[in-house]
């Protein structure tokens, strides 16, 4: 696989795990789960599949000095940076037309900066099988095998068996779901044909520019002038003047919606997107009690408490309370029943519209 | 009522309402239920009852300069302090005695710093009562009119009727009664002829010496070589040589408990010791959902939330919760069950087991 790379996408925001995500303290730059932060733990567990110079990171400039601290063993080059937010279309563009520019034989996966993945030799064997299957032409997603009826996310249902590749069964996809309401999420999960869409996949680098040139082909334009000057000192000209024409769009609606030859191997690594207080709950390990402390160094004293997470670097005590989740911060407090993080958001948009932009 | 002193006892530590009160920071200096500390609070309603120069405050040397800024009304000799802390016994001797150097004919009433009373005026009105029924001779104690069988408070059981004094009903004391278990404050409750302990009773000066001199003769003698030196520039001297040899008692056990003349105002003024969270939680205000936000500028936002105090200088966000005492200092935050508030003391003590001076 000497032409497989990684590429991470390490831009995004999010603020459903406010006060402890902020708009310059994202969820990739938390230690939620593991002792690093969610982006060096994602570049941790690459490796022994790709060495560091092929792990490529895509993220806001804002960012990248952050990012090259937290891995400092990629090559600097190897950040890509986006000028402005233009949402995950044109940053994956952007990603590929470098890696292409330097190695145009290129598979590359796209990959996620903010995700939990517990069994990461899996997650492994998963990457390699979709590089395979990516040498055909497909674009290959990965399909986390659902445990619930979700409408969190969006659904990729499989069609005919391809092949089995590394233990894994490889089908044709027959398309994107987005987020379902619930009765249609039930029937999704009862058909059994449905995995939720990682966002995750690989494909070839021309497989990518044959799509986007396809759906895309004023962005490709953009792209293709910038892929010109990549490693050239007219680069952060050509790139500012170019990326501002731009358009904010989605990489599921620009490109993965309407795309040809895709494929879905589904997959079942532990995976978790931690978009919320109580998926975070969810992958981290309980007491006897079902009591959760996490943090640098906290302290917690806890009477007869159960079910609580604790999220704080600073002393915190319960007292006979059930079900809660309790975040610190120094400048914010949040107290929120376990089953209502999804309220979170709620919050920031009270918060933007009160104009309290320090806590945001 | 010109020769009418209040005592303020001011010296008491206390660690119930812990985050928020420390060792340097006990109750009485907490803004805990109206916008000034409790101490202010209770200075504040004396007037105009006491004029200034008629209201003493004894408490710990290390206090003094926080009670002055507090109350700047109070001549500074009016401050009575304490070398060390010996109890209640021998603070409200050294405050008499003090009180009585300057004026022989004294009558004293003894005050909390760190109760919350609703009803002023009812409260001047039973201080005034209780000042003409001492001047019988009598030790002239205030009764809370009971609301349930509390097993937290001393109990006063009530004898024959005196006289009625400014609407106010007097008995004589049949004596005191510790904190008793719950069957026993149930029998105290359905008889109806039980009041609680306030801590706050009043007497003429050579009625307390009298009680002292019979039941502490000890203790007397030091106060009397005290009482000696009071503003002579002995005093400081005498004073730090006396006080030392006083033995730790408190003032319900040396004296009120077999002191002779003792009677018993059963009084209803809205009386609290703000002895607990929870406590406290039933003299706040309370929104439309029972919720209570207290603190300096305290930040809330709160999505369905019910029955929960939030008491934080800080931004805290509740969401979904119900029955919370939620509290946040600095250094710490609490979350406890509404019902659970008397375990804060359990986690103090933990707190020292664990050599955690920093929190204490």
């Amino acid at each position: 696989m000497e032409h497989y790379y990684a590429l991470i996408m390490a831009g995004g925001g999010g603020t459903r795990l406010w006060p402890l995500s902020r708009g310059n303290m994202p969820k990739q730059f938390l230690p939620l789960v593991e002792d690093d932060s969610m982006f060096r733990v994602s570049v941790t567990r690459l490796a022994p599949l790709f060495p560091p110079d092929h792990i490529y990171v895509v993220a806001g400039a804002r960012y990248a000095e952050s990012l090259r601290a937290d891995a400092p063993e990629i090559p600097e080059g190897n950040f890509v940076l986006e000028p402005s937010a233009r949402d995950s279309a044109p940053a994956a563009a952007l990603g590929v037309a470098v890696i292409a520019k330097r190695d145009p034989e290129a598979t590359i996966v796209i990959l996620t900066a903010d995700h939990h993945i517990a069994d990461k030799p899996g997650f492994r064997n998963a990457l390699a099988s979709a590089y395979e299957l990516a040498q055909t032409g497909a674009i290959v997603t990965l399909g986390i095998k659902p445990d619930h009826p979700s409408t969190g996310f969006g659904y990729i249902r499989r069609g005919d068996f391809l092949t089995q590749i590394k233990g894994l069964d490889c089908y044709r996809s027959l398309g994107f779901s987005e987020k379902p309401d619930a009765p249609r999420a039930a029937e999704f999960i009862a058909s059994g044909e449905y995995s939720w869409n990682s966002g995750m996949f690989a494909w070839k680098a021309d497989t990518a520019f044959r799509e986007y040139e396809r759906q895309q082909p004023a962005m490709m334009a953009s792209i293709r002038q910038i892929q010109k000057a990549v490693d050239t000192p007219d680069y952060p000209q050509v790139l500012a003047e170019h990326w501002e024409k731009i358009d904010k769009i989605s990489i599921d609606y620009a490109v993965m919606e309407k795309a040809e030859q895709m494929a879905v191997i589904p997959v079942d690594f532990g995976w978790s997107d931690v978009g919320s207080w109580s998926a975070l709950f969810d992958v981290l390990d309980q007491d006897e009690h079902g009591n959760i402390t996490k943090g640098s160094a906290p302290h917690r004293i806890d009477i007869t408490s159960h079910n609580t997470l604790v999220f704080s670097d600073k002393m915190v005590v319960t007292i006979g309370v059930d079900d809660l989740i309790i975040v610190q911060t120094d400048d914010a407090v949040l107290v929120c029943h376990k089953d209502r993080s999804q309220d979170v958001k709620t919050v920031v948009e009270q918060l933007k519209k009160q104009h309290k932009s320090e806590y945001l």
